[in-house]
């Protein structure tokens, strides 16, 4: 994945984790970042506007990985069908990215402010499948209450993957969410 | 419904609105909303520790109400209808409030700040359904999906009602949205 790849970012995003890690988020700042990386705070900025960045600059990528994915769903394929493409996506590239994934998320954890900074890109994420669903012509509240599931889908297989109390496939635990939630709502 | 009759409470919520709908949320004081309401301003804090808690007070009062429809249910019921108990329990007592849900509404679509209060409110909200349905001895994660889905039912319902695209009927359109829940989620 080229995206993903150890270059300036890389290096910035693994010295911020664990320096969030240690010290907390709060109490780290870019100059500690950027030290610890071994690169300038220029260098920082050129790729972050702030050090709350770090923890979401991917979720970005992650939209529009999904985004397209459903996109590129056949045209008959089910609401559910294209989210779970588009759920599948996203699991697939999140998959190399555990070691970052499990930091990532005790950093979040541990701070009211980017728990709630999570929720709102999740909920942004769900708005932007809605809105993918609507263009492939499902109607607008279906198109929210499938999205809406499906970003539900998504957390609880993200969070058994994140905690490890699952197998380490997180394409698969995704699709056994699914599954859960078919059960769940069957009459 | 004692809860919301037109006392204090009542007559500062209704000011509040008024001026948040006029002026916008952001110009809008403390002082304007006692003395539109005719009180004073150690009255207005007697109900409500700042502003924006006009505009959440209710968010309580909802879960209490929807924790509680939850756990009365019969412990026999599967997890989804012990869910649809507690929305309609919400339903119910929003119905008699939709002229205030829809300046409500209004006020926070308006502020980015507001919607994104509304999330986090709404995020907990699904925690205490999923944690009111781990207390019924659902599994951890099935429990978090059907409060996450029982949510989203909740969103969209809410959605149609206040912006009177459907017609008036809350706890109908609640059903309506759950069975459509349903249908998408069906193989």
């Amino acid at each position: 994945m080229g995206r993903w790849k150890p270059d300036g970012r890389g290096r910035l995003e693994e010295a911020a984790l664990a320096l969030f890690g240690e010290r907390r988020f709060e109490n780290t700042t870019v100059a500690q970042i950027a030290a610890r990386a071994g690169l300038t705070e220029r260098t920082f900025f050129r790729y972050f506007a702030d050090k709350r960045e770090v923890l979401f600059w991917g979720s970005r990528t992650l939209q529009e990985v999904m985004v397209d994915a459903l996109a590129t769903t056949p045209q008959s394929a089910p609401p559910l069908e294209a989210v779970a493409a588009a759920l599948d996506a996203a699991g697939t590239i999140l998959q190399d990215r555990f070691e970052i994934a499990r930091k990532r998320q005790a950093v979040i954890g541990a701070s009211v402010e980017l728990r709630e900074r999570e929720l709102i890109k999740l909920a942004s994420l769900a708005a932007a499948l809605g809105d993918g669903l609507r263009r492939r012509g499902t109607a607008g509240p279906t198109a929210t209450l499938t999205a809406e599931a499906g970003i539900a889908v998504f957390r609880v297989a993200f969070d058994r993957w994140v905690t490890g109390t699952a197998p380490h496939d997180l394409p698969q635990l995704i699709r056994d969410s699914l599954e859960e939630l078919r059960g769940v709502t069957a009459r």
